[in-house]
């Protein structure tokens, strides 16, 4: 089978797409986002953990959780606050040792993203 | 990013192929199928809920367990049992509110199949 | 087996006991907490859907993702909202449609929370 | 902290009283649980696999799904149905391998219903 | 919707791309990926239940997991240590007994999985 | 409803629990346990993410994956690698941001768990 060149998965177009429709549920349900917005913003910011620190935790829920759209989003957010390459397979080990191998199987999700987005962004 | 377009995922085309080998499973396993869909009639009909109610329910249900595939289904269930745009994302907010930001990634996929299914119903 | 009396589960006590610590929990991060209530609040109030329909999908999607906590709050909401015994029971089959055996598990959870609630709220 | 004795769950209590609480579900939605028993007794039966298999199989996804409820009630059919312990703790490894940490707390827990169990049924 | 052709996933390709990152990772973090190699390898073989036995397992677990890459992997292992498919979809019934109708949806991949995977392997 | 006591749940006895049944789950599977705690030993040990951060991520899994045993261990973890009270109420704040109400009654579960073993270790 490996002979077969790999059909990609592009994940800086489920970020793209997350926006385009997240702006379109704004839309219809401002009072909702807004809040979710403000709830993120209050979240992710510096506080006794760090921006970086934190969004490697949203990784690591994001690939235990099954959610490719959320991996897609975290190692980019990851890699904008600092978060090198070795802090992310790190991170996905932690996923790994709680989830086990459907946990590996968005782990390598993950591996993907990471190169898509490891040169457009450091 | 954003200037690339979109590559779409087709909503209908789920529910295609989902249609097609629910019917192979049905001719494997006739009673599993079978026992199935009188499960799933004896409750999306009208009882102290309504159809229309129930079907926005486990479009709720799909969100909240990030599941594409239920989520095409359960879009176009609640439009055809006469459901509005705006029972179906006032839906998506309590999906939200129980599910986070995992759920608001997959409330975007509701977003999205709700673009792809309304015309063809409404 | 069935001679023994029944250990019962206090759901009352789950509703006061997430009280207590989700008030220690907003001592320590305030703003993380005011803006997830302000979230409830939000989503939870009248719109496209009234606030009854919503407290009854949070209950389906508190049951789809097997969290008991969940189940006390929304069962002790919906009979807030009006609503009744038969409504909640058919939010139940649709929780057992979505999610099969594991959520009939956790619908029996849902009928002993409305049996313990019932009476205190009616 | 481990000379303090163990404050036990008990598993046939939990299966006793979900017997009650789906009695009292059933008596509100006949059609429902009636629909979902003859499900259950389709799935079950002997086919291409037999019953033992299949509990073990339902075992083994309780497990993965965290659900103590569902967890109790398979251990003891897995046992009604001819299972040894060896092939139960077996079974606990494939949820192991495929659900990581989260599942080796739940395995701990079918350990603890099939000690409860093992004499009953054997 | 059901004259259109319908677009096909493929499920060798996902078994392939996870092979090539699932590489990726373990050159970033080789003490996880062999230690997770091992603990599969100690898990699927023989013990008191068979390798075709535990893969089947695992494949149940996937669908209920609503993990796509899973199903892929565990339909071609089931597959490559000696399952029918009369086995597979009879798995797929104590998957859906468990899961509902998101497993319905998952056990529809498998079948699409099985249908691609058979002729290769058989 | 408030002025009831509060019926404690032991984090501390679920500890104790886990670690006598995962004894009697090693004697019987010894090659699974003893691959699974090389897993955990490599997975948790410093790298490029220290251990109280890693142990804080599976602090942050547990509540997002709604597994109280998980919730016990982990915050006793944390706390023993040195991790501060406001670091874990941040950790808390990421689970909530991505799992929403779900996550918030796990979240109370940790406060509980917090206070019962920050005494024993600090």
């Amino acid at each position: 089978m490996s002979e077969k060149p790999i059909k990609e998965t592009s994940y800086p177009n489920m970020v793209h797409k997350f926006e385009t429709y997240a702006g379109k549920l704004s839309a219809s349900q401002p009072a909702l986002m807004e809040t979710f917005w403000k709830l993120h913003k209050n979240v992710v910011g510096d506080g006794a953990l760090d921006t970086k620190m934190k969004e490697l935790m949203a990784l690591a829920i994001s690939v235990a959780a099954r959610c490719d759209g959320c991996i897609a989003h975290h190692v980019r957010d990851a890699l904008k606050a600092g978060a090198t390459e070795e802090e992310i397979t790190d991170t996905l080990g932690v996923a790994v040792l709680m989830g086990g191998g459907t946990s590996v199987v968005y782990a390598t999700h993950a591996m993907e993203a990471l190169e898509q987005f490891i040169d457009k962004i450091n």
